[in-house]
């Protein structure tokens, strides 16, 4: 069995020095939000990460769920887990205080999310979905519907899913069959849903199903999608649950990973028809359904740093214990931590984390302000600043962790590949990442198209200038910031030079954005990571200048920033060709000759 | 089920034009090696690959092997299906005629060994050790032992094993433990061995284990190990078998991959000691490892580029069946090899397996060249070649196979998750490949150190000189070339540098060329990968202007080598600069930190 202990004081040093926690607590509502109160919830939500739910990963992952009698059962003890998540408040704390939230920030929401995902991403699957979809509920259902669920969301004591996905339609939501005929206030859905992550389970009372269905008398494609919440039991008038709602699981997914997570193949309707009741007006479901999608985005990004993280414990864990040959400078036979390609491989995997860990941490953040920054310009800066970073935080984070566990795996040798190690499942786990919630190449191309070409780039304009600004501070730190900037000047003249392309080039050919799109995201990453590290670096050595604070701590933060720059920040010029070399060579053999 | 079709042409065409086995057939001993020959030999090889082999690999994965009664049970019908392989002569391909093989160079084992494996990579691990045995036994054995197993090892009706790590001892040979002691004509062999691969079945009568172990007076390290020879049968003196040996195994692992091969612990002497031959002279039991190493090492290359070509070949087969969306010029649903990122994804798995291939047949070919030239000074040159090219075909190769794999994955979306699918297989039987006959990081160790320093750089220098000659030739061949020529330039460039650096450098630190290695691997890989596919280019456009040959054929060539050129060669710069930051930032922060 392999440990986890949440890396609380490098959260908190993200959450406060680079996100920007400080000022949140000025904003309307967010007035508990203090350092103390951060404190607080780090090690107490750490404490069950590591103690309730870590111990449960490698058994999710060898026993996985199953169906009996048409009932899906999780792994032993993850409804008992459950039970404790819920009680400790942990799901609410984001959430509004009207229907019983803690209207915590966001950005706590994040730095629990990434500790429960590292302890146990199957188990935390079941809340992240849950979140999204009290997202969607409160931003566009109808007042008795949000009284009916919401309470019971927010608290845990129901969970929630998101049915998108059919056979034919996957990213094409355009392809979506299921139907739902009006009945008096509500309607009947019928039809069939795969991939429903969580789509069935008893670590909850009642499941509250978001159903994206057609009308019979719908326009085609995505604007004839409607959005329906089709819970597993009724509800009676007061509120408790009625009868068994026609919808059942059917079977569930062998998947190469989160074996604990039961992703199901749902079906509604084999007995005439299930209840469901509309959320937001009939044939804008696909709004709704980017409410959604964007938080879980967000969320599975965080799911990329959490894995990440874990597989690095784990892979420095068995580096410092693993004894085999020499080393220099080290007595007898040397643990393999003292190889200099073994520490290559770690300090990668560290570095990337951090990086990840920062750029998802300040999205995030960034969603608080933009919800409750006192001024509407303020607000406006900070709506484009997260629309412009999401793709980023999904898609470069959990790209990422594939580069990270996949590392992890490398760092144990022969016994990366024994399951029992523990690392595999890591490296399994992370593999949906980059796929579900929208692929990295969907993400890429939100990116490109959606965030940058349709803006005329402004949002991308007005953080390539504070990139600049920040040059300017880094040049006057002194010399041992010289090399990091000098590496972040390379990435950054790489990302304003993709940019420039990207807007005279643009329409060069139908293919063009989505020829680039890939190789442009990764250099947004690569180099908005390395801005965070840059951004560690100078405030770790104005600390140790200044003798305040721990010493070790603030030395690693600097070296880990060091090999960023050093080894990490490179990448950008090969993304940079890429971008640069447009569409003509990938497109340059036909389909046929493929 | 997932289908495999052997790429017969493709193959052909990096044998004759790539790897020079024109030149072969004028070799001593190659007389039969015709490229009629050739042709007969692809095209029978697969057939029994994609008819046998491809239609057990995932119920191999799904089933694996079981210990029943202390026996090794391999998956149901691989025994079947290794009766066909060995009738069908494959074992014994390019085996000496002296005991039953059929001489045929190497090359040919390569080019066979890439259907085995990327039809059925847990099968085709059987024949891999046998024939890395066969070497072994052949170079060092005495004679009496070779008449006993060669031939039976040859014809596959016995197999063979080998045994190196136990649980102490993994890359680092000195920390074997393993006993044996003299006794008469033979040893008597302790100890426990583990991940030994196929280490028991009942494919085979007998099984001829090799087994590295120390004797009672050798001196420390590794210049104290042995190799013996331990049969599970020991032979009567007609060569018939007698009582069975006292080894068996204990145990299967359970992997993330490969679950056909059964990965087994052994226990040797556990009732007085199993009776073992001396292979080769005592306590130079390493430099036979090496002989047997070295071969596998090239094998386990293969099979990266083998389980790359399999996983491309199922993802453009579902990127022209699944529709999804609208994309240029496709009149309704597209299907998904139209949209350009999938095709960046096509594109960038087929140029590094095609490269791969390259590299690693005709490092194949400098084997056969080494062994077989006439004079004294060919032989040589290619000795320096393949030991050079050996870390390589097999370091970089496999790390193809990773980046391959995974996108083959990423191809499928959601689907790509789902074992069913079988991609998933490919990612997971991939990923031992960078592990096991020496990890990425121990390859690239033997380049920098034993391949590169040792002899004062001047087989990488020789190399060098041939890439400037190229880049004159292809500087002559005309516009169409220039962008190939362009990135060539670059490449080369890189690796001059770089081996300029490391000859100014390596002595920086003790650390220097451990810290630098991975980079240095990757960097020569992508460039000689470049080489090949240049050298592919300039052919294919010579047959393009003079009309010759399949149009299509050589127009994807071509294709295909301008995307690498433009995607895939750029990576050098970035390995580069890995390169020349040398370890200060990779040790920069202390091991307690970490």
């Amino acid at each position: 069995m392999t440990t986890y202990s949440a890396p609380t004081k490098d959260m908190q040093f993200v959450i406060t020095e680079l996100a920007g926690f400080k000022n949140m607590s000025q904003l309307p509502g967010f007035g508990e939000a203090t350092t103390d109160l951060l404190a607080v919830v780090l090690e107490e939500a750490g404490k069950l990460a590591a103690e309730v739910l870590a111990p449960l990963n490698q058994k999710g992952d060898q026993e996985g769920a199953k169906i009996v009698e048409g009932k899906v059962i999780a792994t032993e003890g993850f409804k008992g887990a459950y039970q404790q998540f819920i009680e400790g408040g942990w799901m609410s704390i984001s959430q509004s205080p009207e229907y019983g939230g803690q209207g915590l920030p966001h950005l706590l929401l994040t730095a629990t999310s990434e500790m429960w995902n590292a302890s146990n991403l199957a188990f935390s699957l079941c809340p992240l979905l849950t979140t999204g979809a009290i997202e969607a509920i409160e931003t566009h259902a109808d007042e008795s519907l949000k009284k009916q669920y919401l309470p019971k969301l927010i608290s845990g004591e129901w969970a929630a899913t998101m049915n998108l996905t059919e056979p034919q339609a996957g990213t094409d939501l355009a392809a979506i069959r299921t139907k739902a005929v009006r009945n008096g206030d509500h309607y009947i859905v019928s039809g069939q849903k795969i991939f429903i992550t969580w789509g069935d389970h008893e670590l909850t009372e009642n499941i509250a199903h978001l159903v994206l269905a057609r009308l019979p008398d719908a326009p085609d494609g995505v604007r004839g999608i409607s959005l329906f919440l089709v819970p597993k039991f009724l509800l009676n008038s007061d509120g408790s649950l009625d009868r068994h709602n026609d919808l059942r699981a059917v079977s569930l997914e062998h998947k190469m990973g989160i074996h604990g997570s039961p992703t199901c193949v749902m079906s509604y309707g084999d007995e005439g028809g299930a209840i469901g009741y509309l959320v937001g007006e009939e044939n804008k479901g696909l709004s709704c359904m980017f409410t959604m999608m964007n938080h879980a985005r967000l969320g599975v990004g965080t799911q990329g740093v959490a894995i990440a993280d874990r597989s690095y414990q784990q892979a420095v864990a068995y580096a410092r214990d693993r004894l085999q040959g020499e080393a220099p400078a080290v007595k007898g036979r040397a643990a393999i931590i003292h190889h200099a390609d073994v520490r290559r491989m770690l300090m990668t995997m560290r570095a990337l984390t951090e990086a990840a860990r920062a750029v998802n941490y300040v999205s995030s953040a960034a969603m608080d302000f933009a919800l409750r920054s006192e001024t509407e310009e303020q607000r406006g800066y900070y709506q484009a600043r997260i629309d412009l970073l999401t793709p980023i935080a999904k898609g470069w984070c959990t790209e990422v962790a594939q580069e990270v566990t996949s590392l992890g795996v490398q760092v144990h040798g022969g016994m990366g590949f024994i399951e029992e190690t523990g690392c595999a499942q890591h490296m399994r786990d992370a593999r949906i990442t980059t796929i579900y919630e929208g692929t990295t190449g969907i993400q890429a191309m939100d990116l490109v198209g959606r965030k940058i070409l349709r803006d005329g780039g402004q949002a991308l304009t007005m953080l390539l200038s504070e990139l600049t600004m920040f040059e300017r501070e880094l040049a006057q730190a002194g010399d041992d910031l010289m090399m990091i900037k000098h590496r972040f000047n390379e990435g950054r003249e790489a990302l304003n030079q993709a940019s420039e392309w990207l807007r005279a080039h643009a329409m060069d050919s139908p293919h063009t954005p989505g020829a680039i799109a890939f190789d442009f995201l990764m250099l947004m990453g690569t180099v908005i990571g390395g801005w965070q590290m840059a951004r560690a670096a100078l405030i770790s050595h104005h600390a140790l200048a200044a003798g305040e604070g721990d010493e070790d701590f603030y030395k690693a933060k600097f070296a880990i920033a060091c090999f960023y720059a050093q080894h990490i920040m490179p990448r950008a010029k090969t993304y940079l060709d890429g971008v640069l070399a447009g569409e003509a060579t990938i497109m340059g053999l036909d389909a046929d000759l493929m």
